[in-house]
């Protein structure tokens, strides 16, 4: 086998109708590729919320590590790509890789950017057709803004279906993703039964729960509110973007991220000793309460702060207003009477794996899953994580993530180091006996 | 005894220097009063959050009800107060009255809007002393704004010491408060240790945890960008209000505020069948991002955005952001080594009640304060209320809070309905075998 090595492209798809009904004249998906293809061992890897394409290091073919070059696709149809943190880049590092969970010495690695998003996908920041008639809605700028059609986790698979025709790809060996990633992975197992072998939902759900759509519906209300959002019409050189609207949104996403654990444990109650850092600085640059400056800046706020600070350099406002939706609006039983129904048809096996610690999407969301593909006779195993991490758990303990998924891949759900959560207790008892059940049921209650 | 009836009045305190060493000329405390005082059965009521003075609707001296002249007393130092619903008024009604837990008839019940807030105290939306040299930065209008002292949850206590000398009252039989009115009736145990034979704190804490600190900040940040707020200078009948940003402010406090389940079983995922209402409709009428039309608008994002229209109405931004500085900054043990040593010297007894629900204020923290009372050897009970209502089960489970809150005023922790979590457990294996500790450490870990 040849070394590993990377390529990535952007594929003009043509015409494209979202699932509401309206198209785009040519759907641009961007994507990267990891490792040589078989025939039989392509992985889709799906990103999460505001991830990208770019799931690890892995140099590309021309040597030129996958970071480096990574703008010149990226860049093609938006404003950001600009090479900050978070998981804009390598955001799977150390899962996907050579001699990693996800071996890219043995399978092929593929992930698309989702459309809707900001990294060489089609969106709301892409460029619009020159010829698109839109009456006296004519806005100054040539990007779609907010008449991008609205964008659905069925839109998502369908469009990386479709990349997948494009680069000769037929039957999947697996497809993997967490969070919204892993909603997009069980679409699959809905959409195309025949078509992997494996699928992989970490920190996932059939649905969001009411309180994370509440939190989700502030957030887009932030940017909203921000008057420089203008109604989506803030693209062109003399328009400010709606940073302040987008960092607000974007730190109550990291709050859902995190845990109260890992929280204390990171940062407590501490103060920062300093101020908050103007925008030459780096920082957002808000001005602060006057009577407030009595009070200290604490390292939590100065952590959010800092990361939404990159957050706005690297993120679309608009996109973030459609992948949330995207992400509220996903229902696995949509179509179907119910969860089970709709994995019905599914031919491979499945892994979940969750997270004790993830109040966004719960463990208990997780057994519901679990439930369902086990009531339509799909193997299935639902390995928990005892994790104070949050919901971040899937993004940062690759030493728990690691080998469940390894072992899928190579094994399904007998391999070595998948457990199963219904298997390892009396089901009956599970409410009250089950280690796990607790953190949802006690303190949430049951979610329907 | 004679029927029992309510009072109103604001107290003219003269000059009041704030514990952060600014003063103010002539502190202004609006209160209320319920029943007669006979010397040794006075009880203090501490107001939440965003509450008010008017506590219950029991009729004044006058013969009106107390909603009906509360605008006289409330009205004139605040835009606010305007009858609207929430808790500015009779906001525990099912708790305080005739008859009721905390039962008029027997008890005189006293309670004071807090400085800092809105509804008749002294404040930043409260007129500022027409003398008062402000050098360049006077502004258009006549009202404090971010000029007022930076105020802590020990004025409140101070402010309440002193409007209680005022009216003649010296010695308490209780200090009773829910949420950070909580914090207020723990700092009445620690500032002044002589003064009450009880203390009550429901769904309190020693301290807020990171992640509330977090969601707080965020929420300030809403406010501060909105152009309105113009760094507090808002007032005066040309400018708009920062309802925007308030409104976002109030939707996190607000989730909060309510559990997973609660939610669940509440709204689930349900369309509202309709638009969200415009601002002639009584709305928040913030432009929809048009894409997001194709979605709908569900019944949890109206309630949100239904309860956030009143409260802009009734409450004051600037008042928002002090007051939550002040739940944040709170900390019992400050000045002190430790919650114990803090309350090493309170005389009295002390209930805490919490609820499983609760995940701002988590019964893990109101374990916290039971040991600090304990190590310290006062007499205290945890009563802990199975409960799947969240933060706001201490205002709308009065069946639960009630019993256990009568039976402690009368015969302290030997009530006949209180409960005392420790007593109940076998404390050495509360982590594992307790059914509310899971709650707190299996989901979130330990705050510390």
């Amino acid at each position: 086998m040849s070394a590993p090595h990377a390529d990535r492209g952007v594929a003009a798809l043509g015409e494209f109708e979202f699932a509401c009904g309206q198209s785009v004249p040519n759907l641009r998906v961007a994507y990267e590729t990891y490792g040589e293809f078989t025939g039989d061992n392509a992985v889709l890897v799906c990103h999460a919320l505001t991830g990208s394409q770019n799931v690890s290091r892995t140099p590309s073919a021309a040597g030129r590590g996958a970071n480096e070059d990574a703008d010149a696709a990226n860049g093609t149809a938006s404003e950001d790509g600009d090479g900050k943190a978070g998981q804009a880049r390598a955001w799977w590092d150390d899962v996907v890789g050579p001699g990693k969970a996800i071996d890219t010495t043995e399978y092929y690695v593929v992930c698309a950017n989702v459309p809707g998003s900001c990294y060489g996908s089609s969106g709301p920041a892409s460029e619009r057709p020159a010829d698109l008639d839109l009456g006296d809605d004519e806005p100054d700028h040539d990007r779609w803004g907010a008449r991008f059609p609205p964008v659905q986790v069925e839109d998502w698979a369908r469009a990386q279906r479709e990349l997948l025709d494009h680069l000769g790809v037929g039957r999947l060996h697996a497809v993997v993703g967490g969070s919204v990633g892993g909603m997009n992975a069980l679409e699959w197992a809905k959409r195309y039964p025949d078509d992997a072998d494996h699928v992989v939902a970490l920190a996932a759900a059939a649905r969001l729960d009411p309180q994370s759509l509440a939190l989700e519906a502030i957030a887009r209300r932030a940017i909203r509110a921000d008057e420089a959002w203008n109604g989506g019409d803030y693209y062109g050189e003399d328009r400010p973007d709606p940073d302040d609207g987008l960092a607000i949104a974007r730190q109550i996403g990291h709050v859902m991220y995190l845990s109260k654990a890992s929280m204390a444990r990171k940062f407590g109650r501490r103060s920062a000793g300093r101020d908050s850092l103007s925008r030459e600085e780096g920082g957002l640059g808000l001005p602060e309460n006057p009577a407030a400056t009595f009070f200290p800046y604490r390292e939590l706020e100065s952590y959010l702060d800092y990361n939404a600070a990159g957050f706005v350099e690297r993120f679309d406002a608009n996109s973030y207003l459609y992948l949330t939706r995207a992400m509220d609006e996903y229902d696995l039983a949509a179509g179907y009477g119910s969860d089970a129904d709709a994995l019905a048809a599914f031919e491979g096996e499945a892994l979940l794996i969750s997270f004790t610690g993830d109040w966004h999407f719960t463990v208990g969301q997780s057994v519901e899953v679990a439930d369902a593909f086990r009531a339509s006779d799909v193997p299935v195993a639902h390995h928990v994580v005892d994790s104070d991490h949050g919901h971040d758990a899937f993004l940062v303990e690759p030493e728990s993530v690691g080998p469940p998924v390894a072992d899928f891949l190579e094994e399904g759900v007998e391999g070595r180091s998948v457990t199963d959560a219904a298997a390892a207790d009396d089901r009956e008892d599970a409410t009250d006996e089950n280690p796990h059940a607790p953190v949802h049921s006690s303190l949430f209650g049951s979610p329907d």
